[in-house]
């Protein structure tokens, strides 16, 4: 409003700018029809090998701004790949939407997860996410609040963690 | 903590039923391994003819709270099916998994969804969605920053908006 009160033709700029873009949704992502039976995101980029264990893929559907505050991305985990043990100031929640894979919390037995899993991670508690040794995990991840921090990135799941019972 | 300090008893009882349900993770739903070729989430329960025209079935993923303020759900809209007009104080994102619909701000052309395709409502801005007429689409909902609100309803898209080339 500052530059339309003050800067009449940049602000008829933006606004023919906004009128070329079709109103004001933001289309973050549209591609056209995908198979029916594929996977609803691309695999998208590694994830770095500074916060994950194995192969994991990252695709951004939502980046971080001061209107939504609310990350929200696409990971698949191949199988045997995991997070590092991580945190969120503001929580985060999980939608698991095919495989199978483990979510644990710090001193907790690690979950089992499965496609249409929903989990809410509380703010501040420490835990990781990944597939199981044999099935590939596909889930959305959402951070809300982001203007609390998004994550923090602690040290690695070692096989010993990984692999136990618990 | 002000029960901890004042109530010892009760507050045993909490950590109990807490250390019972595993921990701080809240486990929204989770139901055991699903169809691999099926929906992710299932369909729930029918969304009210208030809101929406034809048949429209919404899940709750994770309902309206004070840590997260981030109302997340599952929405099927079976062909022909959509939203009346409404709009989101703090704005909207869609995050289509399935089938193919449509996407409308006032005042501005349909948009096509497809699966993959993510949209950003931005805050305030009147729209609606749902299924094309021979195709159910299926998205993801998520508003965030719901101290400001979750949604305002207003009237029914009629006919000739729904079925309108523009």
């Amino acid at each position: 409003m500052h530059i339309l009160l003050t800067r009449p033709l940049q602000a008829l700029g933006v606004l023919a700018l906004l009128l070329a873009l079709g109103g004001s949704t933001q289309v973050v992502r549209s591609r056209g029809p995908r198979p029916a039976q594929g996977p609803i995101f691309p695999k998208g980029q590694r994830g770095p090998a500074a916060n994950f264990t194995g192969t994991v893929w990252v695709t951004s559907l939502v980046a971080d701004d001061s209107t939504f505050q609310c990350v929200t991305g696409n990971v698949v985990f191949e199988p045997g790949a995991r997070s590092n043990w991580h945190r969120h100031p503001s929580g985060q929640i999980l939608l698991v939407t095919d495989g199978s894979g483990y979510y644990q919390e710090k001193g907790q037995p690690k979950r089992i997860l499965h496609k249409g899993d929903v989990i809410k991670a509380l703010p501040g508690v420490e835990h990781w996410h990944g597939a199981t040794p044999k099935q590939a995990l596909t889930h959305v991840a959402i951070v809300p609040n982001t203007e609390k921090g998004v994550a923090v990135w602690l040290q690695p799941v070692t096989d010993q963690e990984y692999y136990s019972l618990k």
